[in-house]
C-alpha cells in the first residue's frame, strides 16, 4: 500500500492511517493521566499541579505559500494557536521548525517571519524555540508545535457535547480552502474571496470569560465542518441535526462551490470554531461571538440529539446525511 | 540572497540566518521570564509553579532515512529527547509532525513507527500529539517537538561553565555523521561504523542523581563538538583548552576522516553529550558516565580557562584554534 494525497487530506482515509499505522504502533501515548494521543483530540494535555499543559502540532505545506488573506507563516501560527484554543487553553508559546529549499529567497523568508510575528502579536503568543533545515523540498515547509495552559479538568473535549446542546459556527465557511484553490488556478484576482486565517483564542476567551460552558469545540480545518461535526458526534455517541438555511456561507462561496461541484461543508477553514453549548446559554453565547470582530457572521446551525447518530441536515427538500468526507477536496490546503 | 545548504548545516552560516532573519523579526520570544529564543539554547522554558516546562523542536530530513544504527524515526525521538535532556530536564512528551511524499510505502512508515516506539520506550517518553501531511517532498520529513520538566531555576544552560571546570565528552565522536556519509556513498557495508543515535536522558540523569552539578551542557549535533564548545565558550565569555590526545575517536573514525579530509570535531553526533563540570567532581562524574552503557568511552577532554577566549587545542605539534565551523561538512545529516 502506498501513500496517496488523501492520506493527508483530513477525512476518513487519513483517520484510518492515523488509527492503524500511527496510533497502532505506539505504546506510550499519554502522560500523567492527561488527554492522550488515543483521544485524537485537537491537542493533548499533561497535568501539572493545578493546571494542564496543552500540547499540539501542525505541519504546513500549503501551496501557494502566499495567498489572499495570509501566507504560510500566518497559518503556522494560527493553526497551532487555534488547536490550543479549541481545547479551552490559553496559548503561550510556539516552536517553529522550518525546512527550506536550496535557492529559497531570503527576502521571502523575511516576509514570512514578519507575518509570523504579526500573527503572534495578535494572538499574544511567543516563539520560543525552533529549528532550520535545508533539503530538496519544492517550497518552504513549516511545522509549528504549541504549548498552552488550562485549569486542571477544564479542557474542552471533542467528545463533550450533550443532548439538547446548540451547535454554533462562528462565521462564514470554506473561505480558506476556496481561496487557495482560486489562487492555484490564477482566479484569485477576479474574486473578493480571501482566507479567513486568524487566531481564534480571543474569540473563544470572550465566551469563556462570561462564565459560559462550552461542552465541545473544534476548529473545522481540513475536511471542513462536515469532518468536525462527525467527529464530535461519533466521540459523544450522539447525533447532530443541522439546519441548512442557518449555515453561514457567503454568496460568493455558494456560487464558487456550486460552479466547481465542491461541498463547502468539506472545505478547510483557518479562523473558525464550532462549539456545542447548552441550549439555555446559546443565545447569549451567540451575541458575545457576534460582538467579536471574528464572529460577525456566527449562527446557531443545529442541535444535539440522541434520536440519531451522525450528522443529518434538514434542507428545503428534505433531510440528508452529512457524512465524514473521504478527504478534503482541496489538497495541500494548509 | 538565497538559501544554500550551509544555512541548514549548523555552524556560522546558520547562526547568522537565525540571528538576523529569524530572531531579528520576532517581538515575543519569551514566556513568564523563562529561557527564551534569544538565549539560543537547546530548548526554552516556561516557568509554572515550582517547575519549568522545557520546550524544544527539531526537524529531520536525513538522507538516507534508514542507515546503520538507526533511521529517521529513531533520530526524531532521540534528537528531541536529547535537547530536553541537555537542558537538565526530564523528557515527558513528544509531538510527531510528518510530511509524506505521495507514493511512500506504508510498510516503510510502519517500520519508522516501530522505531519511534522503540526509542520512546527506551527514553520513557510518550508521543501525545501529531500531524500528517502529504506533499511533494522527496522523502518523509519528521518534525518532533518535545516537552520536559525541570525544577525551577535548575535548567542547565549553554552559558553556565565556570573557570576551572572540566569538559567531559561522553563517548566516541563523529559516528553518526560519518555513517550517513558512508551509506550515501554505498560504503556502509564495508565498515563497522554505525550511528550513535540514542536517548541520553538516562546517562545525564545518572550524573544528576549523584548530586553532581553540571554547569553547562550541550548535545554536539550538527557542527559537532567544535560548534558546541565554541557556543559554550562564547556564551560564558570564557575559553576552553582541549587536549587532542584525550578526545575520544575510534580508530575507524580517525581513518575515515583522514581519508576524506573531514575534521571529526565538526561532524554530527546523535547520542553524545558535552558537559562542563566543577573540577572537584569531574573524576566522579566520569566514573558514573563510564558505568553507563552509553558512556563507556567518555573522557575528560579539557578545561575551562579565563586566559583566552574560544577553543584552543593542545596537540603533539603545538596549539591550534578550534573554530566554529562554517557548517557541518556532511549535509542532510539529521
Ligand atoms: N503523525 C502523527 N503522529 C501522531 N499523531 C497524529 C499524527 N497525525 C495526526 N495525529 C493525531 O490525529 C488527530 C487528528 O489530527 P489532525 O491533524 O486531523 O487534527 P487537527 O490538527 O485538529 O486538524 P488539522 O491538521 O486539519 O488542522 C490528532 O489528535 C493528532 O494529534
Ligand atoms: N526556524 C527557527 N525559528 C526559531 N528559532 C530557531 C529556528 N531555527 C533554530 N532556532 C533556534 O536556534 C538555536 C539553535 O538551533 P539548532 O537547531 O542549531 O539547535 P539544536 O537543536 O540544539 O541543534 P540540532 O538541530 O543540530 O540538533 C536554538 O535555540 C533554536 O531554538
Ligand atoms: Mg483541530
Ligand atoms: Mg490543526
Ligand atoms: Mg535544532
Ligand atoms: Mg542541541
Ligand atoms: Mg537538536
Ligand atoms: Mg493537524
Amino acid at each position: 500500500m502506498k501513500i496517496t494525497r488523501m492520506h493527508g487530506a483530513g477525512g476518513k482515509v487519513m483517520q484510518n492511517l492515523i488509527g492503524d499505522v500511527i496510533l497502532g504502533s505506539l505504546t506510550n501515548t499519554q502522560v500523567n493521566g492527561g488527554i492522550g494521543l488515543q483521544d485524537l483530540d485537537d491537542g493533548s494535555t499533561i497535568p501539572i499541579g493545578d493546571n494542564e499543559i496543552v500540547f499540539t502540532v501542525d505541519g504546513h505545506t500549503v501551496d501557494p505559500i502566499f495567498f489572499k488573506g495570509g501566507d504560510i507563516g500566518r497559518i503556522s501560527v494560527c493553526g497551532t494557536v487555534n488547536d490550543l484554543s479549541v481545547m479551552g487553553a490559553k496559548p503561550l508559546a510556539l516552536s517553529m521548525s522550518f525546512v527550506l529549499p536550496e535557492g529559497f529567497d531570503i527576502d521571502k523568508l523575511k516576509e514570512i517571519m514578519d507575518s509570523i510575528n504579526k500573527a503572534c502579536e495578535e494572538a499574544g503568543v511567543a516563539v520560543i524555540t525552533g529549528d532550520t533545515k535545508v533539503s530538496n523540498v519544492s517550497d518552504i515547509i513549516i511545522s509549528s508545535a504549541g504549548i498552552g495552559i488550562v485549569e486542571k479538568g477544564k479542557a474542552v473535549r471533542d467528545k463533550g457535547m450533550k443532548e439538547g446542546d446548540s451547535i454554533i459556527v462562528t462565521g462564514n465557511l470554506a473561505e480558506h480552502g476556496l481561496t487557495i484553490l482560486l489562487s492555484r488556478e490564477g482566479f484569485d484576482l477576479e474574486s473578493n474571496l480571501k482566507s479567513d486565517v486568524a487566531p481564534v483564542n480571543g474569540l473563544i476567551q470572550s465566551v469563556l470569560n462570561e462564565g459560559i460552558t462550552i461542552n465541545a469545540m473544534k476548529d473545522p480545518t481540513r475536511g471542513g465542518l462536515a469532518d468536525s461535526l462527525n467527529e464530535m458526534a461519533e466521540k459523544s455517541g450522539l447525533g447532530i441535526t443541522l439546519q441548512e438555511d442557518q449555515i453561514p456561507l457567503s454568496e460568493e462561496v455558494n456560487f464558487i462551490s456550486e460552479a466547481l461541484g465542491i461541498d463547502p461543508l468539506t472545505v478547510a477553514n483557518e479562523g473558525k470554531v464550532v462549539m456545542a453549548i447548552p441550549k439555555k446559554d446559546a443565545e447569549k453565547a451567540l451575541e458575545i461571538i457576534k460582538n467579536h470582530p471574528l464572529g460577525k457572521n456566527a449562527k446557531i446551525v443545529g442541535e444535539v440529539t440522541s434520536e440519531h447518530k451522525g450528522v443529518i441536515m434538514e434542507t428545503l427538500v428534505g433531510r440528508r446525511v452529512v457524512d465524514t468526507p473521504i478527504g478534503d477536496p482541496i489538497p495541500r490546503v494548509c
